[in-house]
């Protein structure tokens, strides 16, 4: 076990930094290094397996998170743009591996990432799990086979009554990935809604559609309509522990790789079919 | 074959006339008395059977439906509002049934074949098919049982890429059901679109989502999403000749019937489960 | 809360005896009373509440169920029909309710269970789900609506890899509610497989469908295919703490009825639309 | 039009030949040459276009396909195995295009396929849209990408209530393009049906279940269930005109190939990514 990837959490305290901290507990080869808060969290000093439900493991949760990375192998980050953003320059400084789950950066937090991986391993993705990274490989590879002219694009999507943004980042990122494959821009491209008098849809649009109820967790439907037939790309994400388990085999493959900003297609070895 | 119902073809040159033509033409118990188009069509005086495929029947399309109606006893529209309420008055003068497949009806318009329900016996549906009018009638049913509280309800369709309005009518007969059921009034619970920043999802609220693509005929999908499940109650259309034989099965119905306003549910005897 | 309903969970170390467990001990109006393990159980003794990763709620494990049950209002069950035939009967000398979730009962296991329910006050369900009871109301009205000569009756079923039989009970529950609906007996009209040649579709049969894989918690559908149309009801489980909730529903519910045998739809006040 | 394709369709009396008729006349850059059906048809010498609805074309049934082949470009045949082998061998002395949509084929069928392609052009599929077979494309990557320790691959398939068979040659077809991925034998890992206590499933075997009901042309969907999440790629088939424009358009593509046995994944410009 002495070769065990040590890793910090950041945001220790939210739902998604629990649930990677019981999973790095559970993986062999794996082990909890530090536990980051924001100063000032009410967490500070409590033991981060007693947080998780874990009972204790020996790890009071820290606001310093430069001491928590300077003997660290790597970071796993589901918190939020300007903390991912601060955390990527320290995990440059320190010279380890940071897997960033964060969504909602803008270009401008996009950058600075991108200048923190000159020095730093980064994994980026707007959706950690195979089952979506996948996806997105056959709907790129969907739109370059089908003929814009015949052949309608449509991204559902439906989440819990919680989510307070449309469309998901997972559907935008399927969507990207279906502009991708015909070559156009998508912004240029999206339909976003329809609503009473629309006339009928423009050839070559990429349309989405938004569902909420629930306590669903995530599912994400391509649709690829032509004449006298559609072909359905779908995911369907039942457990939370999916993005973390993703996460977590990215910090695993990401450490003997040379600084640089990657994919989870490339973690996931699915880059070379795009 | 003398006691056959017979029955006028209004819009007898669009492609739901025709299909109607069609399906009478192969009915036992049924016969095209009439087949009308308005006054300057190029299709005035040519054989309806022939515009629609059949060989001649001998029965010329006609500009006049005021003769077509008078000896007639029904009548089959799925033409346009300003159409039909001008054929629901003259089927009241005739005192013969109609039935109006016709969609996008204003309150004024729906008051003035209410009027003529008085003389006429009138059967009206934004749908004809059986499926879609059971699937209301279980919306409505489901949507009594759950407690808004804890589900939350979407009305999602598909569509052809030529449909020009979203949501659908049908849709939107859907979530009339389904706000029936929940004793709330539809315009003021509903949710017709979503995109960027919309907050958690309001309670009790009914939410709509488009697709549009291909040669789609009609799906529609009725969710009641809670905590940990989901009920789904869907319908797809496979054929459009689906409204044209609930048209005929309402006419054929309607026969025997004292005037008055009647709904598919009537005529599918499923009045009374609502 | 002195007046909270007193508990007694049996198959305490069990999975969903667990589930149970968290959820009383998270709802005011009720306390865990005892817990049951089988006698030679390595379980018997330990706190039930740290088995449940809830800390210590100073209630042991027993394998006594009648100690357990004397002072006890209620026994929820989720064990094995042998186990619920003898809870049955120790809940009638209790004189307190008993809500059985347990399946594969055999006829004669039922009729006993039937027999204390003379002095027990028994709920007892294929589905301790609200949408999986509802959704079986809307199956058999809709059985009832469609005419057998049209309309193709079909269950469809998904669960995980670990399952072990095929049907589920609920695809059975489902198939019996439209068998209901249509006044005809679901063993003489079930086709349970299709491989080779095996001609056209019998009329009025009742087809079965199986899907295994993955951690599929539940999905069934109950499909209604006509000419041109299909109708499909679904129900997709999301969480299996659903039926713990169900059963703890159940149970308060039941608390001041009378003794009889009820089921889920007396529970949900679905039994008057059946 | 001097230089239109030259067609033959065999089967002209059944409902693909009839369909394969229509397309043709309606297709630029086609013609429909002869028209053939088997000795002692009661169609011989009727006009082909007649029986299709088309009115006159001039195109008498013949039962004599040597002397159709003769002076033809090409010839397509939705028939029999029998007949198809018939055909190829007469299609090889003609040294023209044949498209075989055939389903049902032995080994030994396919072995005289493929000798008569050493003169022929012959393009043969169990399914000729262009959908499928980019579905089968994307089930084969997607099999290749996910380990078979963590997901469960499964075929379902749906077809009308006339369907004789199960499960469909394209749930089949779907299924090898996933044991290709996996590099596994289809027949030695596929699990048809399951009944009773069937155990927990296998791992690495590919399940199939079928559903038989209505009017429905053709739902396929293949899943691939693993811990967590769900992918689901579908295609649902509206229009069985779909077929016919797949096979007009693998005979136009084979116009100007050389001898040799293609596939729809050749014609579509698919076999690549394979």
């Amino acid at each position: 076990m002495s070769d065990a990837m040590k890793l910090v959490v950041v945001g220790a305290g939210g739902r998604m930094g629990q649930t990677v901290l019981r999973l790095i507990q559970a993986t062999e080869g794996a082990v909890v290094h530090a536990a980051v808060e924001r100063s000032g969290s009410p967490l500070i000093g409590r033991d981060a397996g007693e947080l998780a439900g874990l009972g204790s493991i020996g790890v009071p949760v820290t606001d310093d998170p430069l001491a928590a990375f300077v003997h660290a192998d790597g970071v796993i980050d589901f918190t939020s743009p300007a903390a991912s953003v601060e955390y990527a320059g320290l995990a440059a400084q320190a010279r380890i591996v940071h897997v960033v789950g964060t969504t909602g950066c803008t270009a401008d937090d996009d950058a600075k990432i991108a200048a923190a991986a000159r020095h730093a391993r980064i994994v980026k993705s707007g959706n950690m799990s195979l089952g979506v990274n996948l996806l997105s490989v056959l709907v790129k590879r969907a739109a370059q086979a089908l003929d814009a002219a015949g052949w309608d694009i449509e991204v559902l999507e439906m989440h819990h009554k919680r989510k307070v943004d449309a469309p998901s980042g997972t559907a935008l990122l399927l969507g990207q990935a279906a502009a991708e494959g015909r070559g156009i821009d998508l912004a240029d491209h999206s339909v976003r809604v329809r609503d009473g008098h629309t006339g009928p849809r423009e050839e070559g649009s990429i349309g989405f559609a938004t569902l909420r109820g629930g306590s669903v967790i995530g599912e994400h439907s391509v649709l690829f309509a032509g004449e006298g037939e559609t072909i359905t790309l779908s995911h369907s994400a039942g457990d939370r522990s999916l993005f973390a388990r993703g996460a977590l085999r990215a910090a695993l493959w990401a450490r003997d790789k040379k600084p640089g900003l990657y994919s989870m297609l490339d973690v996931l070895g699915l880059s070379s079919s795009n």
